[in-house]
């Protein structure tokens, strides 16, 4: 949580926090800021003080409703400093952070730096910033960043914010169910009133349509992929694709709040009609273990057995894992979930794979994603609902949901 | 365009690029891949070859799709890495890329670095990379990328995609002006059906949905400001705030194609009603900068010079400038454009302050945006379009709308 900011960086001796880039689509900004059209944004905390944000002048409004302490930017004016730079826009843009960590008191110590921009810039500038105040460490925490294991648990507000992101995004998985249900059949695939096939690009078209009734984006896209593509775990479906009866449709639809906010993340394997033995089998399968893996969710676990737990049972059931077969494409081919905030892939990590383990505590929300994927044969089956570990242990999916695996047509 | 990407490397003595970050809105990547749902990818190109895509390998299809040659990802596998690395997951990111350079070809040179990702994790890779690969040099052309410098002028196909978003923003932008002269009006502000006062979160909701429906999205939001929201140039506007008459409304929408990819940017001011005289001189004096700027475009000139002639023009009207007072909040306030395409902000810039100035070419997509702001006046007036540099120097708005001040109320 936000509140233990402070205890972190106390924890792992970091003197202060550099939080920066774009202003859309930065979950570590939005995480200080709570939102706001910023063009590019700055928040620097350190240690044991409120966070301070540096914006455009022209932003100041937005800056203001941020409720944060703002630094004067006609201090900091990136204008100003590239004069005094010849122009040299890396220079200038180190000289403005030295400046303002200097006025907020940091001359020397650990600043870990987070937040979304340009790759080569970041580079540029901190190498730069490194050169420019002597006794500055700018510390590498990839391997489990502070900023991450902070948002890693949630506090009540977090956890009913997703929710509703939640409750929103089943509301528009039963819309699509709806509209796919109430369709004619021709040939074994689905005709609009026109009598044209359906595609997968009409249905990502209505998605998109009923997600933004609901304040909801998808700045990441959905999944609907349908046959040898539900097959493949990140397959997002193509858009010419009919909707063809007996096909296993993996529908996986991770939307986050308008302009940039908390995500959900939910799952669901559908065939049209009927479903084919094998997909049955599967869908049988992976519910299984959906199941036994949910039953076990215990606070002080490690991440990791769960998925050496889930390889284990997918095994027991004759399927190939990644677990023992760190290649395999057919199968249990990836990790079993993962947390869920501001990102939609976030901490705890439940992947065999991590540098750290995380451990599961309450306050965390995270998925619960088996699947099966067998592209050779045109089959995959995923479940995945997004789960709150409460104060006392206990679990709960945020949101219910059927899990059919046959949705009727007409 | 892309096709000038290997002789401006080999002007600049740059021997490859490095691409990389998150999947989504990451607009350097799509440049390269054309889009495509990545968890995370990187595109390596040596210069005078074909670029090299890798990728998670549950995206390999995703990937395929792209047309690019796709890395072998089991070869690179970051899972491989780690154990190799004992878990360090900075030196498996750096040891993966010294790899892959290598298997491409490339031993020692100048590496340039671009695309979304976060700043730390960036800048903690690229520094282990420098250590690992003796004879790299780290590019810093942040003063003037050269992927910039390819993006700012578009081939015919960019020119009509963008074009194909412009005509839908300005269809919204009808739906918009057609809703809001449709309601009734009770006590100077804009009601509803049931009677409450329509808002501006409202009008922003009703936005979204007929952006959507357009298979556009706004991952940078939109500005529709009233009042003295309206005389901050970035203000985004208040949910709450009611569409009072003979304010001055700034709406600033700038949608790209859902899934991210190419922008159109597009203001028009309006006052519902009437227009009081100062809100109707502001608007008068920025039409005849707009129109005088628009008219004296000419290929070859430094964008900055428009830049220039704008303040001068509203010096001349008897208004403050950044010209001559780089932190007025009253007046004109900031640059009179910037390049739209994969990114809503790219080059060209007409800002006095680049440290290199952009010359203006044809192929080039540009805003011309001049504005007048008068914050504690309530008040603010800007107009945009977007612009096209023909291959023969002249320059069209890439869409018309009407430029109408006063908007009917019934």
């Amino acid at each position: 949580m936000k509140s233990d900011i402070d205890a972190l960086m106390q924890e792992q001796n970091i003197d202060a926090l550099l939080i920066t880039g774009q202003g859309a689509h930065n979950p570590f900004l939005y995480y200080f800021t709570g939102g706001g059209l910023f063009t590019h944004a700055d928040v620097i905390k350190l240690r044991g003080a409120d966070p301070v944000l540096l914006v455009n002048p022209m932003e100041r409004d937005e800056a203001a409703r941020t409720g944060l302490r703002v630094a004067d930017s006609s201090v900091y004016s990136l204008q100003s400093l590239l004069k005094e730079t010849n122009g040299d826009s890396t220079c200038a843009r180190a000289l403005r952070y030295q400046r303002l960590l200097a006025d907020l008191g940091f001359q020397s110590g650990r600043l870990a730096v987070y937040g979304q921009t340009d790759a080569g810039l970041a580079h540029a500038v901190l190498s730069q910033l490194e050169k420019l105040v002597p006794g500055l460490e700018i510390v590498d925490d990839s391997n489990q960043p502070l900023i991450l294991q902070a948002m890693a648990t949630k506090d009540s507000a977090e956890v009913e914010r997703i929710r509703d992101v939640g409750k929103k995004t089943v509301e528009v998985v039963a819309q699509v169910a709806d509209f796919l249900t109430s369709q004619r059949v021709v040939d074994e695939v689905l005709v609009g009133v026109d009598g044209a096939p359906l595609t997968i690009g009409d249905v990502k078209r209505k998605i998109n349509l009923w997600l933004a009734e609901r304040d909801l984006e998808n700045p990441e896209g959905t999944i609907f992929a349908i046959g040898a593509d539900a097959g493949v775990p990140h397959s997002s479906g193509q858009s010419g694709d009919l909707l063809r009866l007996g096909s296993t449709i993996v529908f996986d639809i991770f939307p986050c709040e308008a302009g940039g906010g908390y995500f959900y993340d939910f799952t669901r394997t559908w065939c049209l009609g009927y479903a084919p033995d094998f997909a049955l089998s599967l869908y049988v399968d992976v519910r299984a273990v959906y199941n036994q893996v949910v039953s076990d969710l215990r606070p002080g676990a490690e991440c990791k057995t769960y998925q050496v737990q889930t390889c284990e049972l997918f095994e027991a059931r004759g399927h190939a894992t990644i677990g023992s077969d760190l290649h395999t494409t057919k199968g249990y081919v990836h990790s079993l979930g993962h947390g869920v905030g501001l990102r939609v892939h976030e901490s705890p990590s439940f992947s065999q794979f991590v540098p750290v383990p995380d451990i599961l505590k309450p306050g965390m929300v995270f998925t619960i994603e088996p699947g099966l994927y067998y592209p050779e044969r045109g089959a995959g089956v995923r479940l995945e609902d997004t789960f709150w570990m409460r104060p006392d242990g206990s679990v709960e999916a945020l949101v219910d949901y059927p899990m059919d695996l046959v949705l009727p047509v007409k």
